[in-house]
């Protein structure tokens, strides 16, 4: 996998050789991003079933190693479920790897039918190529209306304290020659008022009501695209949606290490005794999402509960 | 005056000895804060007559370093005026430094009455003592309620991109014993939703109707408060109103260099081709604001035009 940490100063490939190193990986956020973060637990899975290891203590370790995203969750279901079946466990989890990127190829798609000609669109952390495995969910409309002709320019918003979109989302639209401009986070509200026409996100996990937990500063954006009247849309595919929770409020947030906040590598910024607070994600509620961009389609916060159907005709053609 | 760009980590105070010298700590952010800086212009212009410099030259050179906080344009006015009339040059400039003090001491008294036993208080960059010469504006009334026994909290919004809010208001509340924590500008409607009493802000510049210019962010913060209808409260010497312009549009917005965004210290952590955009300053509409707390009192939006009448008292008592 690459090795997200050192972007967009170095590119280096790393390889794992067990799930434990792939755990690792996930906790310190070597690999990040729902999607990303469910197709390496998918191959940790394959590590630990090549290597002969114990599959449900493999799973739990994966399990624990971030609360929020449900795709993690997910992916390991998926492959317990293959592996029970006797499936081989590379073409397992390759067959998860590719799936994520014909979804995230969809979601472009249908997002990409939404975007305008000239449109200027706002984004938060990285929901591109890196976060999930190709391509990207939110940023899978934008490279597709780009790929169309569309003349459009992103507002990369830094997405402070990992700074994900600086460093991520801005690397991968630079390297695509997409317009756009990196912003502070709490320049948002300033450049919706001077004009933008869409905001996109990801998402972590999205309860049966429609809320759903994305990388803090989403909920933010949120309230302040409802205040400006543009239209919010979040692109996910429907591995994220997670029916056990009826609600937001049961998403369980990680509160990461405060020093994401005071440290830049090893400076401390803050004063000595100051503490900080790092909830790595918020929750936004269902009624400040336009649209949720699926593989399936465009989808209203009221319509979700066809992802159930959707999911049930998936798994009976598979 | 403190190097505050050095701060939290080094203590530095500095000796100029001329006005260009004090142009340039206010170009470069040596010191901040609108306030500061009218008390640094006022220092400028006394140094400027003590070495019998040219003083409409150098009243241009200190108004041309930063655009949008009124009290420079403000003190510099004072300052021709006092020298004008034959006063001193360093008497004039303490008294309207001493003027600052008094002013926010009363900032803090009245604002002081707004806050709850245990309020828990967000703010924004620094309007601490470093801003204003002692005390604070939006700190003001956070230090003389804890002064007072009351068992506060404080939300510290680091305040991208220079960090001011992790750097300073964090190291003022630290040194005063008053609990607080740093918080990721993006994670403010979070914290909201969990429960915050008041957002207290400073302001650089306030119009006739009442919109004003404060730190990038400021605006996000309005807005995030008005959704959760959390008071939000203003506080300004009456030397920020600025009864020149009518509304807000006409607020010049200073753009800073963009490697301010992209870099920590001589690091960038940007990719190479990425730009940014980094306005300094946002504009928040009068609509948002709760009340602004002056050394007069606490003002309703409407009822700012009292200003200019205690602006005439006062020019006639001194």
């Amino acid at each position: 996998m690459i090795d997200q940490r050192l972007l967009p100063q170095r590119f280096r490939i790393i390889d794992l050789d067990d799930h434990l190193e792939v755990a690792e990986c996930i906790r310190n956020m070597t690999v990040r991003g729902a999607p990303s973060i469910g197709a390496a637990a998918a191959y940790g899975m394959a590590l630990a079933a090549v290597n002969k290891e114990d599959l449900g203590e493999a799973a739990k370790t994966l399990r624990s190693t971030r609360p929020t995203a449900y795709d993690l969750f997910y992916a390991i279901d998926h492959m317990l479920r293959s592996l029970e079946l006797g499936d081989d466990p590379v073409e397992a989890a390759d067959m998860y790897a590719d799936q994520i990127i014909e979804r995230c190829r969809l979601i472009g798609k249908y997002g990409a039918a939404l975007i305008d000609k000239e449109a200027r669109i706002m984004t938060h952390c990285n929901a591109g190529a890196l976060a999930t495995v190709d391509v990207g969910t939110a940023l899978a409309p934008i490279r597709t209306a780009w790929a169309e002709g569309r003349h459009i320019y992103v507002y990369v918003s830094e997405t402070r304290p990992r700074l994900q979109g600086m460093k991520l989302t801005a690397w991968e639209l630079y390297n695509e020659g997409i317009p756009h401009a990196i912003i502070p986070d709490g320049a948002s509200a300033h450049f919706m008022r001077e004009g933008v026409d869409m905001v996109i996100v990801g998402a972590d996990r999205i309860t049966a009501n429609g809320d759903f937990a994305n990388k803090i500063g989403t909920f933010d954006k949120a309230i302040l695209a409802n205040a400006f009247g543009i239209p919010f849309y979040v692109c996910a595919p429907l591995s994220t949606f997670d029916f056990s929770l009826t609600s937001g409020e049961q998403i369980v947030i990680e509160d990461r290490a405060e020093e994401e906040v005071t440290m830049v590598g090893r400076t401390r910024l803050a004063p000595k005794g100051s503490a900080a607070l790092n909830p790595s994600f918020d929750m936004t509620p269902a009624k400040y999402v336009t649209g949720f961009i699926t593989e399936a389609g465009v989808l209203l916060p009221s319509e979700i509960d066809k992802v159930r159907k959707f999911r049930l005709e998936e798994a009976g053609r598979l």
